[in-house]
């Protein structure tokens, strides 16, 4: 099982803090770790965030902190060989799991991959749709062949965006319970805190709402506490 | 103009090396540019080996061979601000471009990335579709939609599959002359080298078939004479 649902299942709040723009320096991304690590579920570090600083400045951040999650999320996107070799690469610093594209599909892709993390213990998460408006043009026309891969691949969850409810939904009602479904795009990219959840997501992937404030412990404080309210009001899924 | 279109029409071979695995050491790297530089046009590095090495390492290599061209091949598939950022941090160590995926779609995604890629002067090239088995699953099923996602994008240049010369001609047929199509899948992943240029390709992408010799002069020469020998003998686009 996956330590990501130990750690929901221990009451960490449904929230992952997503860290992608290098102006948040080393030592803010440290306090941050530091001051909500027991408020959230996990961090993910995007792609910028991580060339920025380089893995060995990210390791010496992963390895202080170790009582939580980190998510590598290159979105990876690419034939098997060249997705492993990045996953070997970034899980010797410590991360808990990486994020791939579904439209890669399986063959010679995906399934290389998901061998490589199994060996790693590395848990893998799908895109199965993203957050902007770009998305319904391609991602969401292929969206149900994304979703037979992901049952044929068995990741450990699925990401599935928060500004599109209704993908979440649809995302659930083909998968049922048997995968997490982490959701982007709350806070700055506009939904709600809770909204995502409420259309059946398991966590809601947070960024500049929290890494944008002088006060970090406030800030996911409050995404929390909106969450909250909102699955308090709202008929959820 | 692309530096690279320049690059070809001096006479150099059309090859561009791809460099992925970590276990070409800097140094091995560094002599490779060196040896195969005014032969190839080019040098495409993944991610697994900018992770692995670093920015500031790379960046010594590209510094020390500036008269060739190379690209960043991160396999961009996120949101603008995610792959913006992203490409200001490598280009920042002097890469010349870098690939995206067509299946991110344009609002919110590389509409962003394309102004971004503008003001920098880096050249950007879109993926159409993939190498491998799996891609035929997913990515070709919108093949005409990531198409017409290149035509409103503008890009320098488009990347499609050696290994299903198929495509390449319907890349080709659809977008005309306009954009370069790079072609990787040449060489370990089983296609024929001058078999992608002859289908509508401008460059074919070889990764191991030289990276993994002993001699890197000998099997570049070697790529770029079986090229020669192919369109020699074949009927060609």
């Amino acid at each position: 099982m996956s330590r990501l649902l130990d750690l929901i299942r221990s009451g960490r709040g449904r929230v992952i803090v997503a860290i992608d723009d290098p102006l948040i320096t080393l030592s803010k991304f440290k306090e941050l770790v530091m001051k909500t690590k027991d408020a959230v579920s996990g961090f993910k570090l995007g792609l910028p965030y991580i060339l920025s600083y380089g893995l060995d400045n990210i390791k010496s951040v992963i390895t202080d902190f170790r009582d939580t999650y980190y998510i590598a999320d290159l979105k990876l996107a690419d034939i098997d060989v060249v997705m492993s070799l990045t996953t070997k690469v970034v899980c010797r610093v410590g991360f808990n799991g990486v994020i791939a594209h579904g439209f890669v599909g399986l063959k010679g892709g995906l399934d290389g991959l998901k061998s490589v993390c199994d060996e790693l213990g590395v848990d893998l998460y799908i895109v199965t749709s993203m957050s902007h408006l770009g998305s319904t043009e391609t991602y969401d026309l292929v969206i149900d062949k994304v979703l037979s891969v992901v049952e044929g691949l068995r990741p450990t969850g699925v990401i599935a965006p928060a500004t599109r409810p209704e993908v979440i939904r649809r995302v659930r009602n083909y998968l049922g319970r048997t995968y997490l479904i982490l959701s982007p795009g709350v806070g700055a990219q506009g939904a709600t805190p809770g909204s995502a959840i409420c259309a059946g997501a398991d966590l809601e992937i947070v960024g500049r709402a929290i890494t944008s404030s002088q006060d970090f412990v406030k800030a996911s404080e409050e995404v929390i506490k909106s969450q909250l309210k909102y699955l308090e009001v709202s008929r959820c899924y």
